[in-house]
Order: structure tokens, then C-alpha cells, then sequence
């Protein structure tokens, strides 16, 4: 969760700075689908709250009760902290308007838990926190992976998670195991891989969704609410069609790391054991998961708004090759350390882009929205 | 809170590691300090929770309940995790004793708030928790002042402080006003200066601690416990009798930096306005506080016991001296920077520690232990 996909691609750009930033990666350029973005979620989350929070039955009589909010895969900050605005802003609205006794004593108190993996850096997260005196929360961080529990029982009201669960826990363990038939020699995603490939990222991401599910389903209470930001597979064919922008891209990815291999740069061993661990859902696996997972009900399903194309074509491959390093930076440096030059790869694969303009004419990935309530037990 | 005071004095050791680190500071040489103060500490934890922790009345009979406790000026572990353990293995205890429904599945999760200033180093901290397999609790990390509110209304049931409290908020102002009659110039603390550096520094220390315990009234559930280890004054004499041991370090210390600031090495102005935010406390200063607040009852006080002395004055003058850099170091980088050469500083401080002897026979500080209960509203 260190890395974060198209949404937050400005926010990104300014964390992990690159060259040439007054090009198309500027917030001129990127801003319209920002707030077009940010105000369908904002739209959602105040929906879901109004419509769907159950404030009778979510909270105790009790006015010292505290509303816990967990945000899972916060990164760094601070695009987090505007979500977390909304649902607090939409909870107290909601408890002046329709709580048990109509007195501002009765508004809960909030706190919020940032949770991310471990290695997340969190003394950048806790030093771009707003200022304690104009937060209207109590804020900690919780390291770990959400895959697992991080909560106690029953102690969160409401989840947020943005652009996070595309991550899988880890590469699946067949795909660089070279004696299995999913082995993905040279290949560096299961897009534009072989049906052994895509099998085993399934099966990882089914057994990743169980996980999340059932310890959230422990974490949070009857009633509580989980808003999913997903990045999931594109709406023009099929994950596994050759043509589609998410496969194209992959491909071309995963072919500049080979060219480089082949002149030595880097290992081609490190390279077929380089995998990206992120798995593009769809609605209907999330569906699929949630029912058989039993505890939550789906409230509510929404599609963000694509990112509008640029101009030309090479400033639509520039924007590409500047968000996936932005996205894959860490992995890639993590196995390839030093002896991989970032520059010279994401150069080869922006020119490789540009070679192949029709590409552009589906350009984006459908992100999705899911509003996910705890069921009563 | 970054920095703490003598009995963590081996670990800070390790943390911020110093020349000669096999001579008087070694484990060996210290352990038996560690050792008594730890199952002191033990001793006082279980009994005050055996003996005042009334689980019948603390708790929601709820069986999701979570027991929540705080870890106050954490800094960076991992000393604190095994008081943490004490605390978690003695509720548990009375929960499968004494708790209302006798059954294992009465007994609550538990979740640790571990608290610093937000500079503090969380990275660090979270990467030294116990693996979350082998843990018995929840972890998350609470950045802010304690001398402020950083946890909902009363939500918290345990707080455990150790090694922090002695810390003010801030250098009195006073004492870095040229025009106040508390201007402390050349000097770098209350102890061994006039009444009136004194008297600024103990109107700050009573409006932190009516800060803190004011927070903390809001924060712990009725009948929640507080253990607080405070490094006090000394045994012998007033704390401003001028011959007491942590009057004469003192001193020595602030001279041994005017005695580079004559040399020129750093600038006089800067060591003027040099003042060590420590103020040591007596037992009777707590209870005065803890009287004026009126949330809490004194349920205990024990006094820790003192750091034995090594056998001769040089390794005692050389302990001296490590352990004040370690607690100081910080302080001085921030005040300094590169300007001040520390090495010389501290090797300075400890040939005029070694060149008065006599000091050795009164060596030590009071630290002690307060338990403290919430009353019931």
C-alpha cells in the first residue's frame, strides 16, 4: 500500500519527484479528474452515512461512546485526510439531525486509525497530520497488514480504504517457482501472461478478499460501514483480452525490463522472478467474495469517473510511464537495487508507449466504489 | 520524551551508541539495577492491579469489550513492551480469577496505545513490536503531547508512564528572558541557580501536571488505573541544597559549557538561552497535584531502588557522563547543532565530575512510583 494508482497520481508525483514535473504530470493537467474524483466519493460517503448508518442501533445510549474510523492502506497522507473530513462531517450531520436525542452532548467523539504495512512511514504521516487543535478526531496509526487483524473485536464503526486493495499480500508463489506450470518467465504481471499465470493471481487474490473480509468481519460492528476505493480491470473487454490498455501496458512494462536484461543490465534471472502484486477485481468478484464471506451486505456500487486523456500522444504516454514508476518505483527497487536504472527503463517504456498511439483511444482502468455494510450477527 | 532518565540508561546506551561502550556502561555493570527496578516495578503493577483494579464496575459486561491501555512518552521501545506484558498478564489474571462470569471468553482484547511527540520516532518504534503472532494485543502509536488530550473521553483503562513525566513541556519562559529577574544566564538549569529560575520552573511543572492529569481525567474510565515512574529529586537534602548530587552535575555540567563558550566554541548568547526542560518531583509535589485536579485517588507510592555505584570515581564520573549525554544529547544538537563538539563537552563534565569525589557518596536520584486511580464521577 506504499504505492497508490491513478487518483492520487498528482499527490504522487510531488512524493516521489521526477523530472520534467511542469509537463503533463501538473495539477493543471491532472485536476479535473481530481476533483471529479474526489467529489463522487464525497457524494457516495455522505449517501451511504445518510442513507445507510443505522445511528439507533450502531452506538450505545452512552454519550461517552467513541466512532472509530479505520483507513486502510492511509499511505503517507495526506490525500487520506480529506475522506476522513467528509465521514466525519457526514456522522455529525447525521447525529444533529437523527440522533437518539437531538442535543450536540450526544455527537460521539471520533477517532481515527491509519493503518498501513509496517514499512510505511509513518513519521511522515504523523508529521503531515492536521494540526491537533483544528482535527475534530483523536488520530493513531496502526502498522500491519490488513489482510490479517489489526483491530479488537467489534471496535470499528466505519472503514475507509482508498486505492489499497489492488495490492495483493504478496506474489503468488507459483508464479516464480520454476518447476510450475505458472512459472512467468520473462513476464513481469499475469496480463499478457498465460492462463496458469492469471489462475494463480486469481486464487491468490481470492484467498487475499477472504482474509480481508473475515477480519473485518471480526473488526467491525453490526451496522458499521465500509467504503472500498478499488482500482479494478478496464471497461473496454475482458482482463485477459490481448488488446486491452491494462495488458498493452504490462506488456510493454514488462518488455523494457526484458530489453534491458538482454543488454545486460539487469539479470534476466531477477527479472523472471519479478512479478508486480497487484490484481485488477472486478465488481463482480467483489460481489462474489462478500457473499460468500456472509457478513457484509452491499449498499451501494459506483464507477469513478475515467481519467481524461491529454492532448497528444506524448503527453498521454509521459502521464502513464510517470504513474506506473510512481506505482512500481519501490517493488522495482527492491529487486533490482542499484543495478537498475529507473531512468532509462520508464524512457524505453514512454517511447514504447508512444509507438503504439491507438492504445491511448482506451486509456484508464475502472475504479470503483463499494459501500459494504456489517450485517447484525 | 525522546530521551529518559537513568533506569533505561543501558538501552539508551545501545540507541544512541558511544565511544568505550565496554567499559562502566556495559550490561553486565548495570543489570543489577535493571533487574531490582523491573521486578519492583512487576511487583507494584501486579498488586495494584490484584488489589485496585475493579474489573466488576470497569468493564461493559459486554463480552466484546476491549481493555484499553496507554504507554505515555513511549519513545521508541522496546523497554516499555515488558511493562506492557505485566499489565496485560495481570488482567488476564484477575479476569480468569475474579471476573464476573468466570469463562475465558469473558476475558476482553486488548489493545496499546503507545504515545510520543509526534518527532518521536514511530518508524522505529512500531518496527520494534513484538511480531503481531506472539503479541497479546492491538498496537497502535498515538503521536501528540501528553500534557494535552490525545485519546477520546473515557476510553482508556490503564496508563503506564514511565521515565517521561519528569519532562516539562517547554523551557519556562522567563528563563530566556533577558529583562526577567529569571533570565538564567550561564546556567542551564533550575538546580544550582537563583529562587526566581526555580520558582518559573515549578509554576511550569504544576501547569504541565495540571495539564496532564486534567487530560487524563477525561480520558480514563472510572475506576481506570495510572502507573506513573517519576525520576524524582534526590534522597539527601532539598533539590536546592547546593551540595546535593543532582545540584552539583548539574552545575558541573552548565560549567563545563561556559568553559567552551570562554574558548570561544560556542557562542555565550546561545548558552543563555540553554535551559534543560527536567524538573525533578517529589512525591508530596504529585500529591499536591493529584489533590488540586480531584479526578484521582493515590491507591500506592513506592520508591524504586538506586542505581548502585560501580567501584571506583572514574567509572562512576564516566557513568555520570554517559548516561547525561544520553538523556541531554538532543537538547544540546538542537540548541547547537554542529557548532558544539559533544565528545569534548562530555569529556569535559567528566574530569570535573572526577575531580570531586565526594560527590559519589550522595550519587543517585529518587525515582518513584505512583499508582493512581480515576474516581468515580
Amino acid at each position: 500500500m506504499a504505492a497508490e494508482e491513478t487518483s492520487k497520481l498528482c499527490e504522487l508525483g510531488e512524493a516521489y519527484p521526477m523530472k520534467g514535473g511542469d509537463g503533463p504530470k501538473n495539477y493543471a493537467n491532472n485536476s479535473t479528474y481530481q476533483r471529479g474524483a474526489v467529489d463522487v466519493v464525497k457524494h457516495v460517503i455522505n449517501m451511504a452515512i445518510e442513507e445507510k448508518l443505522d445511528i439507533d442501533n450502531l452506538m450505545l445510549s452512552n454519550s461517552n461512546t467513541t466512532f472509530r474510523i479505520a483507513d486502510l492502506g492511509c499511505s503517507v497522507g495526506p490525500n487520506t485526510f480529506s475522506s476522513i473530513d467528509t465521514i466525519i462531517e457526514a456522522v455529525q450531520s447525521k447525529y444533529q439531525t437523527q440522533g437518539p436525542r437531538p442535543s450536540s452532548s450526544q455527537i460521539p467523539g471520533f477517532q481515527v486509525f491509519f493503518n498501513d504495512h509496517t514499512s510505511n512511514d509513518f513519521n511522515v504521516l504523523f508529521k503531515s497530520l492536521p494540526d491537533q487543535n483544528r482535527r475534530r478526531y483523536y488520530a493513531a496509526g496502526v502498522p500491519g497488514s490488513f489482510y490479517g487483524r489489526i483491530f479488537p473485536r467489534a471496535s470499528i464503526h466505519f472503514v475507509h480504504s482508498s486505492y489499497a486493495l489492488q495490492w495483493l499480500s504478496r506474489v503468488p508463489k507459483e508464479v516464480v517457482d520454476k518447476d510450475s506450470p505458472a512459472w512467468n518467465k520473462g513476464r513481469i504481471h499475469y496480463l499478457n501472461s498465460t492462463e496458469e499465470v492469471a489462475r494463480a493471481y486469481r486464487a491468490q487474490h481470492a484467498e487475499d478478499m477472504e482474509c480481508f473480509l473475515d477480519a473485518r468481519a471480526q473488526e467491525v460492528v453490526c451496522g458499521g460501514l465500509m467504503v472500498l476505493i478499488i482500482p479494478g480491470h478496464q471497461l473496454q473487454g475482458s482482463p485477459n483480452d490481448s488488446h486491452s490498455f491494462l495488458n498493452v501496458t504490462y506488456r510493454l512494462l514488462g518488455s523494457s525490463l526484458m530489453d534491458m536484461a538482454k543488454k545486460g543490465v539487469v539479470s534476466e534471472e531477477k527479472v523472471d522472478s519479478f512479478n508486480i502484486p497487484i490484481y485488477h477485481m472486478s465488481p463482480q468478484e467483489l460481489e462474489a467474495a462478500v457473499e460468500q464471506n456472509g457478513s457484509f451486505s452491499i449498499e451501494g456500487m459506483e464507477h469513478l469517473p475515467q481519467v481524461p486523456k491529454l492532448d497528444t500522444v506524448a503527453q498521454n504516454a509521459q502521464l502513464i510511464a510517470s504513474h506506473s514508476r510512481a506505482v512500481t518505483e519501490e517493488l522495482f527497487k527492491q529487486q533490482f537495487g542499484d543495478e537498475l536504472i529507473l531512468d532509462e527503463l520508464f524512457d524505453l517504456y514512454r517511447k514504447k508507449l508512444e509507438a503504439q498511439p491507438s492504445i491511448f483511444e482506451f486509456m484508464g482502468t475502472t475504479t470503483f466504489l463499494a459501500v459494504l455494510k456489517r450485517k447484525a450477527n
